[in-house]
């Protein structure tokens, strides 16, 4: 199962020719959830050959310009191209204040409702669940509130081993049970181990976007043992004084939070236009936290 | 002196990877007075090397998103950029509307003015003016009130003719006289013929931008002999129906404007997605009106 974030925008707040403001897809088995939608996320989603019917919700940080610019531009395109389906908006609650009076006046005709879930800025809390994923937002440490957003997989149920199957003639209803955990006796009446009749289910996956954000300990309960983790480096140390200033983080700050979170891997982006070399972010982050890389429009991450 | 538009965007309401939405700078002596903002101008105005701080003016056709949609995006890089001039806006009074809550949410600390001027769109009214150029406004035909824009280029004065400075000792009153028209005497008395001090400043230059509109004959006393003409394409005849129920205009219909109007060139964009080739956009209008051409993003057009 698809299980991966595509790079949609990775700048600070100015955008250039390279990196486009803040956003990200993450691909759930082809179903889309978008993080953040900085100006130009409908021509990255284009270039990136996203289809944007399967965009149902969209998770936004928090209510800067470079994370939420393109909202209108994206919802204007959905009710060109006949969307129908209802459009999930995640976001801090004045986002509805703010974007529903320009969809009332740009967007007449729109085929599709445009759904409002309010953050819950002060504690961790899960938003959105289905069969296969669940999303929690957590506080993040910004001059504004904002909010970070774990994805996990669910626990799938074990696999029949196929050699069982014929083994011990299972049929759909021994299947059923076995995956619950139920014991299953054989033509004898013998109890057979689970080992010989299930593979282990492979372990859920996990991604947590943090941006933007200052250095948080505070949020490393809830993305403890993350594997893919995507943490802000807006600076390097040589700047940390206008890190804290602007609530941002480090390159060393984004590795420790990762090292301490037990991350299987870091990435970092939205980094500020004033480093024409970013190896000064990577470098100093490696030396804290070795598997961390630095993120470029366009990538596509796999969480492993 | 350079008087040239370049194109940032040439697409109708659908963006592509090719195509943004439209906007457009017009360079007059590298001031740039920016005419429409689609989302992602500014990322266009970067790939472009325009410079932000020669942007003081911005005018606004109508107030559909993918001529408007990128306005928010661009005032707020501005104010990152430490911007203090004033910036004029020309637009549709609900403009302000608009935009002002936006501004005042995302954009604090803004250190320059946002001066909104509202358009007349019910009749043709001078809104610009300067040194070098006037800017007139004129309603053009659409499903909302929309202006196109007539940039022309002041009547220069004459040049001196450089023998004839030395030839009668012209000092810089004389020169300041002739220019002005007044009759010069040599040193005998002699009225001199203005031909043999003077040589005929260059005609001045306009161009006219006409986006969005269905066939709109009552614009033509107003661009009458202009020198380039953009107007919008969205269609071509075999659509004639659908340009007609959306008020857009066909290939066709934007020749025989130009044709009446006796322009010296037409360009054309803001093209539907519908069409893989545009030659049928073309060819249709190359056979009302030869000069036409078809513009594509990062185009130059000077105005001769």
């Amino acid at each position: 199962m698809t299980f991966s974030v595509t790079i949609l925008g990775s700048n600070s707040a100015l955008p250039t020719t390279k990196r486009y403001p803040t956003a990200q897809v993450l691909n759930v088995s082809e179903r889309f959830f978008l993080i953040d939608c900085g100006e130009g996320t409908q021509l990255q989603l284009r270039s990136n050959k996203i289809k944007f019917s399967r965009i149902n919700n969209i998770f936004i940080s928090h209510l800067h310009g470079d994370h939420v610019f393109g909202l209108i531009g994206l919802i204007s395109t959905f009710g060109l191209l006949g969307r129908t389906n209802d459009l999930h908006i995640y976001a801090h609650s004045d986002l509805e204040t703010l974007l529903q009076p320009q969809i009332d006046y740009f967007c007449n005709d729109l085929g599709f409702k445009p759904v409002y879930h309010h953050l819950n800025t002060k504690e961790p809390e899960t938003i959105f669940e289905d069969k296969s994923v669940t999303v929690t937002s957590f506080p993040l440490k910004h001059r504004v509130p904002t909010c970070g957003f774990l994805f996990r997989e669910k626990q799938k149920e074990p696999n029949i081993r196929k050699e069982a199957i014929t083994k011990y003639s299972l049929g759909i209803a021994d299947i059923v049970k076995i995956k619950r955990g139920e014991p299953f006796f054989d033509s004898n009446g013998q109890q057979i181990y689970a080992g010989e009749l299930i593979l282990p289910p492979p372990p859920p996956r996990s991604y947590a976007f943090c941006s933007d954000t200052g250095y948080n300990p505070a949020m490393i309960p809830v993305i403890k043992n993350v594997d893919l983790l995507y943490h802000e480096a807006t600076f390097a140390e040589e700047h940390k004084e206008l890190a804290k200033k602007t609530t941002h983080s480090t390159a060393r700050q984004a590795a420790e939070i990762a090292k301490e979170a037990n991350a299987g891997k870091l990435i970092l982006g939205h980094f500020s236009s004033r480093y024409d070399d970013l190896s000064v972010i990577e470098n100093e982050a490696r030396e804290i936290f070795p598997e961390t890389y630095l993120v470029n429009d366009g990538d596509v991450w796999e969480v492993k």
